[in-house]
């Protein structure tokens, strides 16, 4: 039974940053990273060491930020998508803070914010405690682990995303700030029976509708009383389908919700200068243009309220192999301004 | 900022079921499972599908024992040792409920229990209120995955241990059920400098002691107060590698801690009759003992008082190959008796 979780006073976003690589840098958001490394190696010997690296200088900027220690923070959620999610685990460790090890695949940013959020309501919710999320995403380490070595100079089908490489993180603090998280409700795991590998798009668009729809139905809300509903990474293909099942569920009032979607895959790079097919992903992705566009605009208040849903397409280079589907889920959020 | 979260009225156990596999149900345990399929096989055609079997089958039968519908329950967390945790993923997909993914490691169980009591906290901790942990572990899955096919033959050292071919699946209810969980701890990342991938129990030792070092110096509590102490998988080398360093910090009341403890994977096996070396491990491992002996006797009032740590070790096979150390955690749960 899908429930939405309401925070009256809401979970505020206290302070946040955002890192990223080369492409990232050049991209349309690229002026709103707190840090960018143009060689994509953030000072590490190898791949898997440099995206635990964006995990480390992510949480330090945004600790900076928020002039708050580690030692304040009570709870850290992270995940990423290397195998054992060991990116966030070596990068994290050093910060000496309890740990909540995630895996939502490119959903894991809002699976955080719900369990971080749930975790500090859990704690009696004052304004003393004080949260974390960090996830992350490497593009070269990505490649090789789940396809092949960037070296090998593979092709890639038009349906296929581009891994970011780029990662996000966030500090929650109860009762505090202009952005503030006021429900959540978790996903639930959807099979649209797509076996295609390069195409996470259409695997994870069901999830997403089925998330949305969910929650419009359970809390009596409608799509006009949002002035933005942000998917993570459905890229270009995800992104048309999802209006397509939303339009078609909401016949009467067409495109109700479709004229507010919004794709964190869809903002990350330029689509005519770079060749990023049909749009970014990966746990980075939505955590990098969250804190780099959007979080931003919800505190100057050019946002009121908005949904973020992270997509994650849950598979594994074994599960393709055999034969499995590649399941969908959308966790989400409301995010609303304050003054 | 390490802090214990109390439950006044406890988030009890509604219901719970253990599946194993062969080596697993002729161990001392093995009468308290509720499935047991010696082919370790569940049905299915490849490891990791059996794997998937384990938990749809924990999960249903967690449910028939509790007498609820899939539908009642708000939140599932579960977790296991596969790349991208897909065999949580799979198994648990088609019971539609909303989902948490996790990745703890072999310390996925208490990391659950911590998340779902946390989130039906947060959703108002109310009777009619059920969540659902399950974890899973197999052995044959696992041993391709991080080590060599089981074909190969290949020889383990004496402080290698047995992943458990088991899982478990719990179904939470709060202020319900006479064993209940009274307070959470997350656990802290700690680096024990430990490289040998054949090793876990020592690498996973310090964060056990870590967590019950740190719960009983911000509690007030003594170990005196308590009837067992359980950790989920040090097995031989890293129990007694635990009692070492505990002993040492409770030099004035030597042993008050270590008289108390025992650990899941010296539960599992019987070490005269079968070669599992240090002792059993993988998510399944707490999960399993935890369901066929530890919760029945709570239920039964012969244990009043425990503590439960499943213990992680945080790695990957690259992480291994890039020569980082194996970190570790333990998640710390209270369990007691209500009449």
């Amino acid at each position: 039974m899908q429930k939405n979780l309401f925070f009256p006073d809401g979970i505020g976003f206290h302070s946040y940053a955002a890192v990223g690589g080369c492409e990232e840098g050049r991209g349309p958001v690229g002026r709103g990273f707190d840090l960018i490394d143009d060689t994509d190696r953030f000072g590490a010997g190898t791949w898997e060491k440099a995206e635990s690296e964006i995990c480390r200088l992510s949480l330090n900027l945004a600790l900076k930020k928020g002039k708050i220690d580690a030692g304040q923070i009570s709870i850290l959620a992270a995940g990423d998508l290397e195998n054992q999610c060991v990116a966030s685990a070596y990068g994290l460790a050093p910060f000496n803070i309890p740990y909540l090890g995630l895996y939502g695949a490119c959903s894991t940013l809002t699976e955080g914010l719900i369990a971080v959020s749930c975790h500090l309501a859990a704690a009696g919710g004052d304004e003393g405690l004080f949260g974390a999320v960090v996830t992350s995403s490497h593009n070269a380490a990505a490649e090789r682990q789940f396809r092949t070595p960037l070296e090998y100079g593979a092709q890639r089908t038009p349906s296929a995303q581009w891994t970011a490489t780029a990662g996000g993180a966030f500090l929650l603090r109860p009762s505090h700030g202009k952005a503030r998280i006021t429900a959540v409700m978790p996903g639930r795991i959807r099979d649209g029976e797509v076996t295609d590998g390069a195409n996470m798009g259409a695997a994870m668009a069901p999830a997403a509708a089925d998330s949305i729809l969910s929650y419009f139905e359970k809390c009596g809300e409608n799509p006009e009383d949002y002035d933005l509903i942000l998917t993570g990474d459905l890229g270009r293909v995800g992104s048309d389908l999802l209006r397509e099942i939303l339009d078609e569920k909401y016949a009467g009032k067409k495109h109700a919700l479709s004229d507010r979607h919004d794709d964190c895959g869809l903002n990350l790079y330029d689509f005519d200068l770079q060749d990023v097919h049909a749009g970014g992903s990966g746990c980075g992705c939505s955590a990098a243009v969250l804190a780099a566009k959007f979080l931003p605009a919800v505190e100057r208040g050019e946002i009121r309220r908005m949904l973020l849903l992270s997509t994650g397409a849950l598979m594994s280079p074994s599960s393709i192999q055999q034969k499995l589907p590649i399941l969908g889920i959308a966790p989400l959020v409301r995010i609303e301004y304050r003054a």
